[in-house]
């Protein structure tokens, strides 16, 4: 998995003590995810920070440059799972699960980077980027369904489009209720939703 | 499973012609859930049928009481599912399957008002009230998912309460993406989601 340090625009640390870029960052995200990205203002996310609205800019140029880093954050997790060579090699059933696994990695580790990422609207340019980049994201998804069912992996009866939003729905709804640092960890998360979306949830004595 | 009727007010039709309270209402959670319940004034709303704001209060007294008769009509669906015989005797597997069609059934016949109940905030007296029926509603499946791992249908390696989120996760995401009137018929879905949740998409030989 990749880490889960916010990529920086510029080397080292910026802007004023007690804060730096990845703390504005991930308080902006949660701003965001609370009020909406529109409804927010840079006004409002001083409030948040305890800055000044002027403070805020010796960190990022603008709130868009902040919904673009976050978005980044958030997309570059799930399109490092797909270029891992254990998503491009192999049978396309251990391909599917180590996609679903990594993806579900990404989402308990960064998750209010891909919560925002889940409620996008994509009234801006860098929303509609990053939508493109999710569908991009999902159709490559549903091609290893495509295969996995292929190769007899998966059941026949089930159209691979129903199969793709089916697993995704299941995945994506964890951004709903996960508390990370809970009883429950993301790697038994994961074997969770492994074992009931493969093997289904019945007991088979 | 219950009528597809919205309940009405007042017995009989009211209002200007052209309009009844059902088609009012239609349109107004299409309004609510494109915008949001608390973006919306009843001057948009206004704009959005075509009449005035003081013809729609020929229609209904508030805002709030087109939300509540919306949200009545989401939860009223959900309650008579659990309220249904076969939700209530025989094996706990076989009734917690019914009341998982039942709930797909009336999310698929009543798509934009349980949309609508899925996105609240909570703002409002009304929406507390929707949402306080609606974690009853939710208690009420985990009691039947406690019930059918009791009885030994259910695997024992996942926690129940991960059982329950992952189950409303998988049935509530259909809003998200389902289109009525599509090739995919609400009973296919509903079988296809049985299927996956209860015995896995793997294809067994």
């Amino acid at each position: 998995m990749a880490s889960t340090q916010v990529p920086a625009t510029t080397p080292g640390r910026r802007g004023r003590p007690g804060y730096d870029q990845q703390a504005v960052l991930t308080i902006a995200v949660d701003v965001f995810n609370r009020h909406g990205y529109e409804a927010t203002s840079m006004g409002v996310l001083a409030e948040n920070l305890g800055i000044s609205k002027s403070a805020i800019y010796h960190h990022v140029p603008s709130k868009g440059d902040l919904l673009r880093l976050a978005l980044e954050h958030a997309l570059g997790g799930l399109e490092a799972v797909l270029a891992d060579p254990r998503a491009t090699s192999g049978r396309a059933d251990a391909r599917l699960e180590f996609v679903l696994r990594g993806t579900i990695a990404v989402l308990t580790e960064r998750l209010p980077f891909v919560t925002l990422l889940l409620r996008l609207r994509g009234n801006t340019e860098v929303e509609r980027g990053a939508l493109e980049r999710r569908r991009s994201f999902d159709r490559q998804v549903a091609a290893l369904v495509d295969a996995a069912r292929s190769e007899g992996s998966l059941r026949s009866d089930i159209d691979p489009r129903t199969t793709t939003r089916l697993l995704f729905g299941t995945i994506n709804s964890i951004v709903e209720w996960y508390k990370p640092g809970g009883q429950l960890t993301a790697g038994k998360l994961a074997d969770d939703v492994i074992t009931m979306v493969f093997d289904g949830l019945h007991h088979r004595p």
